[in-house]
């Protein structure tokens, strides 16, 4: 017996996680209208909000998604090639882009108005290039769909596993307008897709939707809504598109609390999910390190901030003092390489082997608010190694000296995002024990920045995942486009006299 | 901010599913003591209370599996190998299977007091020899872990994909202590396994325990705990086990309302499941089907009843006069071959297609509780046509006659527990069509008996899932043991100049 949510009740206490409770505010109680949706997070108990408009948004789209994917069933492989081909056309067609040019140009200025960041914003020349090429890549990407990969033959009968269509596929792109070209990369193996977009790159969207991506489904003949944006500037729309239970994959870009928010949402709802809350490379120097190939690895680990930049370094303590230098220069080399400084953060206990003159000395460091004067290197409690340095140009990392590769292992396990790792080791029985020690989707023997589906698997990469919330059944955690599938059994039957 | 959930207060309105609200009733709130957990099923809003003792069992238990999972990745192949082998002889000798039998014995003299059903219990010869024989062909299987399943090599580095272990898998079995076989399958690949078996048969699986399958870990090396027993006779240790979120996989054996209630709970805690609330095959006879074919396959998937039984049959309008009796005969020879009658439910607006002799007649059906003497065909409403005959010995089945394969889509599409369906058709265009618009990940032109592991994919079936939850990311919905891996990317760089 349930009755509809009417209202709420502030001081209300809402169980969650088997033993906890959480209590309503005043202020969710006096936020909350009939219609609206409460979605109480498992993990942290936290009370997330949906206004009725934003829960109408995301069910429209997904009710549209649900009823293209059923549709799709029935259209060929090459009217999907079709599309990928008008889409891309349309994009290259002057007045098509000037249309969607100036609904950026109107996002951009909103954006700068709002005091917001506007460097992922720009439709530029590039962007525009880079979708053309990525829809022309999906066009001429060999269909998978109603591909037999085994055949088991008995008499007079025979079972075939068929790759087939897995469903609707939700993307959350926080403001980048260039998104489509990858979530339209599931309509290849006969998925749909919703997504929502930051708000700052929305007028782009809808622009690219109305001139390019729609007119393209209709002319090769694809369902209305096989692809489609949720209709709100609103984070509650996203949540409410990843707590629908019709999605069989939702997928999120980027990192940060936003990001493993929207992942406790969908895996409550009983969703596959396919996103990293945290990011941040590990690196390991074991005794039987060649001492070249790790300053090569630290200094080709750190050109850029993403997910897959060195972020935390071990050094066995055996070898400290000969590497732990060869470490700090090669971080100095990568600040250079971008005309900047760096910043250490050194884990209490290791300061130790710092050199005197990194013990004292303050650095600008570039920050997203501008130029920062900080301690060149700053004490770290061993259980902050888990912390990301989300840099913007100053090349900033945590290090520590550990007793062995034991040590080295469990901290891994305990603290890191369970992403990417490397080993730098010579003796191979070392990296055997390591590589099946380690709780990481990601393990080398190198550079760190290998972890990126295009670049490592020469596929375009739809999300990237860490293990934070368990290892992936069946699946690597690298999606790429041709991931997006089930497996159908079929039989077929020649002798009528077959039975048990 | 939370607390500790210290009690339920009659009347609390407990808010789920976004928009819906169930309350606290005064039954809950009395029995619930400090320490115990409350799950709030997401779909049903159903409050499930679980008793602190068995939280700690299934939390002890998964504890253990989860320091042996660790373990068992420094754990070699061979030794693997070696504990399927010694499991096996300790079944073979004949004081450890005494010891077993007589746990056995006790377990079914108690079943019997309860009057409780006893046929699936019983710890005989051919059982012994099946787990004998199952473990055997685990130790023989080819090890999987570390099988590299493709590599891309690039100028100076390379990335392999890797078949790896998954993590803690989850087994509930009701009242079969057999299952240690299939249970202990997940080893092969490096995984480990807790499981929950009904209370009838948990004495059985205490003896299996403690004089074979212990000692056999022990003796071959590896850790405690990589497979164990959830201690406890309660339904809510299955519950607290399946909402643990450090599973990787939750597996239920058999179908009805407490394993789909099993499957919700472990969906909302986000992990992967491998079950069928519901079961129940269904069969189509297209304009263009073959009379003699139709008629074998109806005959020959009314063998016995289990999830893959021919349960709903819809016959095209065109043909009905024609194959309708073909069906009747059918279902007649099915029951007269297990010496019984047969039951028909015939959808409201069909029953004109039935001859006299059936429209009045009565049968004497085999039920659980004896032989019941009802009508040979009874009206079934069209919305129904979901309902699964869990029937004993006297076949069973619902049939309607369809104006077209549209219809007959449409009503698979929406009533059917989206599993298994054959169509019978000669006609090749049609079976692609139906083939591509059916939402099942079992699809036919025969018998639908064919839907289970062993039988199909000649390999032990761990279990079998349908997609009433949608369909399964990346995996087939027979589950093998093989099948129990994750992917893992593995990267070796030779040239020390790579980089982005």
């Amino acid at each position: 017996m349930s009755l509809a949510l009417e209202r709420l009740v502030a001081g209300t206490p809402i169980p969650f996680a088997g033993n906890r409770v959480t209590v309503v505010s005043p202020e969710l109680a006096a936020r909350f209208q009939p219609g609206d949706h409460l979605l109480v997070e498992q993990v942290s108990g936290e009370l997330l909000l949906i206004p009725v408009a934003d829960q109408q948004a995301a069910a429209v789209a997904i009710e549209r998604a649900a009823a293209a994917f059923t549709a799709l069933s029935a259209v060929s492989d090459e009217a999907i090639s079709q599309f990928f081909d008008l889409f891309a056309q349309r994009l290259e067609t002057p007045e098509c882009w000037a249309n969607i040019a100036s609904a950026n140009l109107a996002d951009i200025e909103r954006a700068k108005a709002r005091g917001r960041s506007t460097t992922r914003l720009l439709a530029d020349e590039r962007m525009r290039n880079d979708m053309i090429a990525g829809l022309r890549a999906w066009r001429d990407a060999a269909p998978t769909r109603g591909k037999v990969i085994s055949s088991v033959e008995h008499d007079g009968w025979k079972v075939e596993q068929v790759i087939s269509p897995l469903g609707i596929v939700a993307f959350v792109f926080e403001g980048r307008p260039n998104v489509f070209a990858d979530a339209a990369g599931v309509l290849r193996t006969g998925n749909t897709a919703v997504l929502r977009i930051g708000s700052d790159a929305l007028g782009t969207a809808q622009a690219i939707v109305t001139h390019a991506l729609n007119p393209a489904l209709a002319d090769a003949g694809l369902p209305a809504g096989a692809v489609s944006l949720v209709e709100s500037v609103n984070h509650a729309a996203g949540w409410a598109m990843f707590a629908d239970r019709r999605l069989s994959l939702a997928v999120a870009r980027g990192s940060g609390r936003a990001v493993s928010q929207l992942g406790s949402i969908a895996q409550q709802a009983g969703t596959a999910v396919s996103l990293h809350g945290t990011g941040g490379a590990w690196l390991i120097a074991d005794r039987a390190a060649d001492a070249t190939r790790f300053a090569a690895v630290v200094r080709n680990s750190l050109d850029r901030k993403v997910c897959n930049t060195l972020n935390v370094c071990l050094i066995q303590r055996e070898r400290a003092v000969e590497l732990l230098p060869l470490f700090l220069g090669a971080l100095q080399q990568a600040g250079i390489a971008r005309g900047q400084g760096c910043k250490l953060h050194i884990v209490e206990g290791s300061e130790g082997y710092l050199p005197a003159e990194w013990q004292n000395a303050t650095v600008e460091v570039y920050r997203a608010e501008g130029y920062q004067t900080e301690a060149l290197a700053e004490p770290l409690a061993e259980a902050d190694l888990g912390r990301e340095w989300e840099w913007e140009e100053t090349p900033e990392v945590s290090l520590m000296v550990v007793d062995d590769l034991d040590q080295a292992i469990a901290l891994f396990n305990r603290h890191s995002p369970q992403f990417t790792v490397s080993l730098i080791s010579e003796d191979a029985q070392v990296q055997e024990r390591f590589y099946n020690a380690v709780n990481a989707p990601f393990v080398g023997n190198g550079i760190t920045r290998w972890v990126d589906g295009q670049y490592a698997l020469n596929k375009p990469e739809l999300g990237l995942s860490n293990w934070e919330s368990g290892r992936l059944f069946a699946r690597s955690a690298i999606l790429s486009g041709d991931g997006v599938f089930t497996v159908r059994s079929r039989m077929t039957q020649v002798d009528l006299s077959v039975k048990r």
